[in-house]
């Protein structure tokens, strides 16, 4: 288990200080993560990585010359926020355009995909790339379906090798996907991790077993069996990876592979040697050689115990990727011949903080209507917070049924921060739209994971509706009600039954919009919209999560809420009590 | 725990079978562990480190460039023998004399002593340094009785850095001494590790406690507190760590350190990090430069939770031997300029198997009286084997009340070989002497550990008295008894009362002694001496160890015999079998 930790939620930001000053040769701190010490030589593409935190040296260990230009760093377990992945890569930006990449996972495809987005709007070519390499986390047939774990390390490497070769943005994003292509990995796991603060694991494998393609955050798996004995191990992995060799690799016989065998945490060094023992005969018998092999903690979840089994399959050009020099805190390779290219002087070298729309100190004119609602808004948003640290331990208690128990903790960062960024912006004289505009930044920015993106695009869509002009009315809220629902189902891709907040945002959303289209006033549609939130809040406990999301034990979780419904239920009839206040 | 092995007894070999296949660019094995893969460059002084397996990168994954020239693999939580380390030596020897490097533990400070009088027979000059950072192993008065942790890396660096530059033996020893003497190391744990195929941890420790001082193998530590904070454990460690400042060292403020915050195997790195941020801070409030810091796992013990904190004092030799670049498997830094001079064309080096005594395929000339004599060795030495191995449970079972629970698995390693060397002997027509001093290299190679030693001393005190020519007499067995009684006190530094096997040994060796010279014939003796020995096995349950010993629960042992006092009584009753029967 964890046990090292001061703040459980400060976990994160203090591993990344501490990680930066011990690793200083290499890297320096930016809002967000961190980008090489040295800046991204002048004219070089910059490949960014990023992904939650708990996965040392994913990220930020890979940072380095030969391998990423910078990593942002999430909270535990969560994705960063667009914000902070916006940040780092206009800190590694080197002029030729920025390619972020990371695993495939619900929440990073989020942010980094709206992180791209608003790169745009700062005028720097961003694209992204995710991470597929778990060939037990969905069918050959559903390639783009699969998780991203160990396979990270040689794709980014392949890219950033590309990029550092001189290759532009689309050449390193071509490498990018023939190195995915060619790489699969395949894992098993004996026992899951403790997170910081946390009293349970996360998930449990029985004493004695073994859980078959089990994801690093303790995403369902394929099967259970009894405990192997280390060939076994290695039989299973490399039996596993050679039923699904990439169309294009030459064999049998004569090909090459890049290997890397992974620990997740406490399956320790000499247990990976005796597995890899069997491993390099086993491929060996199949004709493949080995070129350059990783055998260590390369993706780590905490202490979980579990390896890992990567192959890349080599062909000239990705054997030259692969073989490339490296040097980063914890992937270093070979030896560079010559010092680094000048570094460009990209925003936020030298130090200079990247400042983030939350930390303007300005608001654009709002009227005065548009004030007086933002101060409702500010009470409303308090009142949330207020809410949201009441029931923060149900909520997490709930979430940890069928998920990482982490619903609580996330809603709890995101609504602190969305009020504190509330109470900034009102004192500025922002209208409501800047107010509530701010406040989904700062909440999506600080909660990370799905739940912040979700809340941060509810927040947004309802500011963007009563702007900082109009006074609003119930038309208008309603509408961005709706607005937001939309905006959700977007996003999270998930629908009605699915067994998440959607079920309860869409009829609240729908109540709402029809009673207020019906001439109700506000107060008393939102109380009846809140009602039927509750409802379907309750009735989430009856469904069984959509297969393939990351819900260790959804079938626990029959009988339970979801606790994303069940917050967003909590939130509206808080929002109510605010309303009738100022009636 | 330990989960991935195959055959539990295979697993220290096949791990170092595992490494080696992952690391061919930094090192290729030989007999008892590997040397770097490109020799050791002639006419420099070779760094030779070693200790048991299990501690990853601790000893194997410190060879190469600007490291160690090679390294001997004891099984697990055992020393390599003194055949193990003298291969690699001689392996590794370039011409100008090897350093023998490794922790402060009586096995090791045993077999690196025994392989360093070997050597001189190879004509190798050969030295011997053992680490002492432990603080909280002895006090500052007792330095030479402190074990030596994770600052095995920065004395060995020094010291192979040293070499690196040209260093003559001498001046390699001194610097060793010197980097020592400046290196302090103080740790924390929260959890024992489980041995490959144990039932059972190590040791452990109370859910929500620390034990503060506890060694890498469980020995006692100083104290049991609460779990703290992460910052709490960094201020015990960095307060622990400035209250013993070395002589010499400027101060206060000014001074420059060497950090390594070294995680033992399941406090994982984010923890780490947490931890160092306020370690840093710490540090520099102290007024202490920290330069080129480690952190991370550089001497585990499998999956056991704990760190250590490590400080070098630096002056401007240290600090430029800290900053020298290395290329090893587990700690690379910095480049090396221009290609590494050419390797002296060592013993067993390009693939050159080292012979060693127990494989040699001749023996001595013998009498036809002594092979007589031999072949009731190898029945008493067949008798041995096979009473061990009926009784190897139980010794397990017994061990694991005081100690690490080794004691039946390595008593069974050490009597199988000793059988299977004994009759290669046997069958090549070798004299009792020879058949007993190559049963006794056996045993000590391949049982390791401070028993093994013990064994190999006490066969050859006994095949010495015998030798080759003379027919063996009751008088010439009495007198290898008790040369055997005597080294085994000298040589394991214990006396009679410290409850362990000398309390049998040497009533034993005296009651034999006694009685055949009043006459009595040797099978007579040998019963009473037997009988003598088993009740002193059994009174050893009332005593206690004596302080110090790597015996986690000592305290818990009062009523339990010691295993090694009992497996002796055992074995003196099984030869009196074998004795009877050739009567």
């Amino acid at each position: 288990m964890t046990r090292l930790f001061n703040d459980p939620s400060a976990f994160a930001d203090e591993a990344l200080e501490g990680f930066t000053a011990a690793h200083q040769r290499w890297v320096r701190p930016v809002t967000g993560g961190v980008v090489r010490a040295a800046g991204t030589p002048a004219g070089q593409v910059a490949v960014v990585i990023g992904g939650g935190s708990g996965h040392y040296p994913a990220f930020t260990g890979l940072v380095g010359r030969g391998l990423a230009h910078g990593a942002a760093a999430g909270n535990v377990f969560a994705s960063p926020s667009a914000q902070q992945i916006r940040s780092v890569a206009r800190a590694a930006h080197g002029g030729a355009g920025v390619l972020l990449m990371y695993g495939n996972y619900a929440g990073d495809v989020l942010h980094f995909g709206q992180a791209a987005e608003r790169l745009a709007g700062d005028g720097i070519d961003a694209r992204t790339f995710a991470v597929t390499d778990d060939i037990s986390s969905a069918s050959p047939e559903e390639p783009a379906k699969r998780r991203g774990i160990a396979g990270d390390l040689p794709v980014f490497k392949a890219a950033a090798a590309a990029a550092e070769r001189g290759a532009d943005l689309d050449e390193v994003l071509r490498v990018a996907g023939h190195a995915n292509a060619r790489t699969r990995s395949f894992g098993i796991a004996f026992s899951g991790c403790t997170l910081p603060g946390a009293d349970e694991p996360l998930f449990t494998v029985p004493e004695g077993r073994m859980a078959v393609g089990l994801g690093i955050h303790g995403e369902p798996g394929i099967g259970e069996e009894a405990l192997p004995t280390a060939d076994e191990a290695a039989e299973l992995l490399v039996t596993s990876l050679l039923k699904e060799i990439p169309e294009g690799v030459d064999g049998p016989g004569g090909q090459r592979a890049a290997v890397i065998l992974n620990g997740l945490g406490s399956v320790k060094y000499e247990e990976l040697f005796v597995v890899y023992r069997r491993v390099a005969a086993l491929l060996a018998d199949a004709g493949v050689e080995i070129v350059d092999p990783e055998v260590g903690e390369l993706v780590t979840s905490f202490d979980m115990a579990g390896i890992s089994l990567t192959l890349t399959w080599l062909d000239d050009e990705l054997e030259e990727l692969w073989r490339a020099p490296a040097d980063t805190p914890a992937h270093r390779k070979g030896a560079f011949t010559g010092p680094e290219p000048e570094a460009e002087p990209a925003a936020g070298a030298a130090g200079e903080t990247i400042l983030l729309a939350d930390d303007d100190e300005t608001v654009p004119e709002a009227s005065e209507e548009s004030r007086r609602a933002a101060g409702i808004a500010l009470a409303a948003l308090t009142a949330v917070a207020t809410t949201v640290d009441t029931h923060v331990e149900e909520l997490g208690r709930i979430d940890a049924v069928a998920g990482d128990g982490d619903h609580g903790i996330g809603m709890q960062r995101g609504s602190t921060a969305a009020r504190r960024a509330a109470l900034t912006a009102h004192d500025l004289g922002a209208g409501a739209g800047t107010l509530l505009t701010r406040a989904a930044d700062a909440w999506a920015d600080k909660a990370g994971g799905t739940s912040g993106a979700l809340w941060g695009t509810i927040l947004r869509a309802v500011g963007t509706a009563l702007g900082d002009q109009d006074k609003p009315t119930a038309d208008s809220v309603a509408h961005g009600v709706s607005a937001a629902s939309a905006g959700v189902q977007r996003l999270g891709g998930a629908e009605v039954g699915d067994k998440t907040m959607v079920d309860v945002l869409v009829p609240f959303a729908d109540t709402l919009a029809e009673l207020v289209a019906a001439g109700t006033p506000l107060t008393d549609s939102w109380d009846r919209a809140a009602r039927a939130a509750e409802a379907a809040a309750a009735a989430t406990a009856d469904l069984l999560p959509r297969k393939g999301r990351a819900r260790p034990h959804a079938e626990k979780s029959l009988g339970t809420p979801d606790a994303g419904a069940h917050s967003l239920a909590l939130i509206t009839r808080a929002v109510h009590g605010v309303l009738l206040n100022h009636h």
